[in-house]
């Protein structure tokens, strides 16, 4: 199957870490495409950097559809764009935020969120509410590191992460560690050794739960809430947004 | 006080209905803006042409933070874009979905929600669960009326939304009846006289929110989630958005 | 038009601040007939106190009622009495709790509220259940200071309010103070200035919002669950009070 | 031990009927006072009616208090003044909802109320979701009768109660009735029956509750948010309510 | 009446203490048969522990009916077995967690749970949400105690309760303890004067509620969720276990 | 990987059924061993059938842990003796309610499930809201089949589930159906023809997901809530079941 792994920032180093960590655990007969949208915010670190990045999600949504991609991963922890992106897919599509919450609630009866800004938290909060994981969500804490930071590979940005991680461990009384950004997620396996709990990502879960449902031959429902949008015309800048796109 | 309503799709003659609607109720010395933005959907009628309004919105925004506008009015009632425009406005932003319930709530003990298509209702609940109003929401109806069908003054239109609202009285047992859509809002009266009950309309429900935010001196708290965006490069399609816009 | 705002404590001076507050924000043409209640506790500070200001808040409406009043507030943290006095009245009645709360989730993601005595700060949090706002309450704070050492206008109270709030802002991350006692309400510009962030009190909203549903032509639902109370014989001391007063 | 059975409504005949069914179930030893307020309304059938029936509630705890009374039952599904009279008793207090719904949690897994008007459905459902009872609540369901009615021992009302009953029954799909007026207490054997399924009248469950209690030697913690009231200068028609009473 | 409280752990000096508190508060006329089942675990402290409890306990219901047992305690603040074995009894079964629960929502606002092991908390999280007792639950706080730990009479262990309770009042600002194990019953009038608070023992509660739902005339509903078991075979080492039993 | 399938009813010709669902999605690499337990009911349909499941279901947790098994399925709609199975597991365990509604809430804003007995309906909103899918979920549905008539493969069985299925989607408005019975996992792509909806069996679903989680290396978390069960003996018939099982 094709999936297509969508970091909804422009960074290509991020793009091609999230991309290694997809291909990690990829099934054989999975092909990864990894993407940056050809526009967007930088990194995403707002309300107003989420919502800027939808655009450029759905034109690889769009793109993937004509390339006969069969499901998605948004790579943002704040999963955006993604019932937008559900209605345009054919495939299913999965967050990245939705993927982790889930996978810690089959392994733990608790876990904490370690992001990168302070005023992002409110955003995971949302999420585990809307996914009905606010009770196993303890907290969500930040290490106050600017996205791009990650995109350095040092010693110093993964001790502050596990730092933060260690506070989780200690103060929240939880089982494991979901890392709250796409940025993080070549990260997991180190902070898993050094830690010794879970610690979770969510783009490489994100993965499997596409190629499981694949398998399993289940994707979007068509009738309800995430039918196709309705065709009609879109103007300015947007226009070659106009649904279906590229028609 | 400039206050700026912004119906976030393209069609103007809807815009101009949606002023009038503010007009009517704005205190002596507001002035109303009201405006479609240069880009986006000619409708919202889905969470994929929800999320490509959201540029736009916040062009006009942009717009009207160098224009002096002190607050502003997201005159649809999925509230696109609410918490991004919050980030990006110096005065406060409010949603017509988020108006209509508070003022519900304030005088009725339960109320339902008619709108254009079903495929929106979920939209609807959940804004009712964010912003606390779910235990008051009794029910979202849809008159499956596309939502430009609402720009004819006829006769006709209205009476299916009538009936809808007649249903809501009878079945769901509520005290009020909150309007679904912006486009809308100029049969409120009229609808008031024929049913004899409370009918609510967001768009002057928010407008004088917001001029009574303005008197009391509060608007949007800028040291926590909704802090301005921080600066940074955006690409393609999209570079005009990078924060701060126009600098 | 004529707002009647009720403090239900017997307490003159407080009633004289409050009263100031609300001509404070008032617009030109309305009118602001602050009372307190010809019978009932010198302060609210208990439920037992709490339930007993409620005849006498019913009676200030009762001759509001025939003075021609066309709104009320009912200015105490408790929002006491607030269901009974909508029945009663032929124009929308709003608690100062209710107004606060629904204010501070207009411009924040999250509030506290600072209070008077520790004993009190359960029926804050019922209230936030209540109206839907408990997912933006992070706490309740109590100054311990008796409601009627409010009425001294000493430096030394004020410090001690200033100081709670600034332990609200510095541990419970929030965005917004909600003042918890009408007792409070002239003191809200100076904490604003103190402290650097909103402070919302909710005699001057409650003012704001009835001459909004009054310009937007809404008032209590008068259907449902807030109709008219039923005629019927009341005995003993209250027989005053039988139903329809006066008659 | 001394229980006082106090119907908040001034009508004594339904007064001896609630005595009738305390006494009915009380144990040998236990004292059954059955009374009426001073004061207050002839019946209560709305939230006005409620909340003035609570100053005579309050005399009675503090007579009550006088006579060596060990805990108290409010009987009347609003339960109102609980909270104020546990401020005021030594003795635990209970309602009568609060009694019966623990009643209903305790025996199945889902209840329906009956009760009289349709338009204090309201409160109940409000009780419910107070006392964390809402998730068993299936319906509230009104027989539109006159709280006073039910003083007629006439086989027409008794049906009419029977009648919703059995609609709860076969539409609710659940496994007990709470009766939601104290005055249908004395049909609680004749209901169970007639239906072949629990019916829970909750007088007769508060004083079985008051003797556990008694026997357990547990009563309402005097330290927290129900402590004594305050004392304080009380004015008006209120004056002899001044804390502590009768002082 | 008679009731059977069963001890679901098999250690018998254990046994002998619950026996001892529940007959402390038995009505006179009321027969305290405590027991523990034939089969099982030493001592209950993790969901396995709890889920092999569960055979002896439906053993000694069985038994129980044969023996004309009017009403069954489940002495294990886990309430193992509760839903099973309402639907095996004849009469009603109540589980210590949830009378306990039920106790302290009548008489405070709040309570915190201390338990033994911290391994087991969840569980008492999970019971307060499940009998919609989560909104009055502050806290549950282990000792680090092995439940066998209580058997021995020794000061020592007295004191370490002793000190959690008073952690739990410092710092949850709760109005009463409810204990959190059958092994801590008899100590609950001790700690009750130690702490001068309410000091909650689910077992004696549990007897009262019996005997008051004996007295009521109610007993679980056999019409809904809890009727009895289907006859079916049952195979292997279970076979005796079949429904019915015995037969 | 080595996945047991525990179908905890020892119906093996259910068991066989349930093992080609499971075979029919595992990966190239995956065994999958498919049982009943040793001992136990003939099929599960009461809350005393579950709990006497779960012996069974941990014994074979035990055997499996000395054939290296690194996954276990709970193939029965109640997951029976999850947490205990967890505890006991070194790998993961899932139950196919929990799997089913995951899968649901992944491509879907809404589902009903479709089960056997209304008795048992119960049983499923509860786990709907213990694994937070309360929100998603609309109704649960029975066909009032006994489990066992589901062995046999006769049209009209087939059909009264079709049914029930259509009924769910004409009347709930909803975008999947979850079959809420093992026994009906090799229906499921039948149903989907008939149906044209997504029908999702929750045993291909947890194989899917164990295959997942063993690829990402999660497993079940042994620091906290569900650590190995402490060692101690067992008496009785339950004897052999003392923590480590075979030591």
């Amino acid at each position: 199957m094709k999936i297509k792994v969508i970091n909804p920032n422009t960074s290509w180093p991020m793009t091609e870490k999230i991309g290694l960590s997809a291909r990690l655990v990829a099934a054989p007969g999975t092909e990864i495409i990894a993407v940056s949208p050809a526009m967007g915010p930088a990194s995403i670190e707002s309300h107003y950097d989420e919502a800027l990045s939808v655009p450029g999600i759905l034109q690889e949504i769009s793109k993937g559809e004509a390339e006969g991609v069969d499901g998605y991963v948004i790579a943002c922890f704040g999963d955006p764009g993604l019932y937008a992106a559900r209605e345009a897919a054919r495939g299913p599509v999965i967050g990245i935020a939705e993927a982790a919450m889930h996978a810690a609630s089959l392994i733990g009866s608790s876990f904490s969120v370690v992001t990168t800004l302070q005023r992002t938290c409110g955003m995971s909060w949302h999420l585990a509410e809307r996914y009905g994981m606010r009770h196993l969500c303890r907290n969500v804490r930040a290490c106050e590191l600017p996205v791009l930071a990650l995109e350095e590979n040092s010693a110093e940005i993964l001790n502050r992460i596990a730092d933060e991680c260690r506070r989780a461990i200690h103060e929240d009384g939880i089982d494991s560690i979901v890392l709250g950004c796409a940025g993080m997620a070549d990260w997991c396996q180190e902070l898993r050794q050094m830690l010794g709990i879970n610690v979770i990502d969510g783009v490489s879960v994100a993965v499997k739960l596409l190629e499981s449902l694949h398998q399993l031959g289940l994707t979007t429902c068509k009738r309800g809430d995430w039918a196709y949008p309705l065709p009609k015309p879109y103007s300015g800048l947007l226009q070659p947004f106009a649904w279906p796109q590229g028609k």
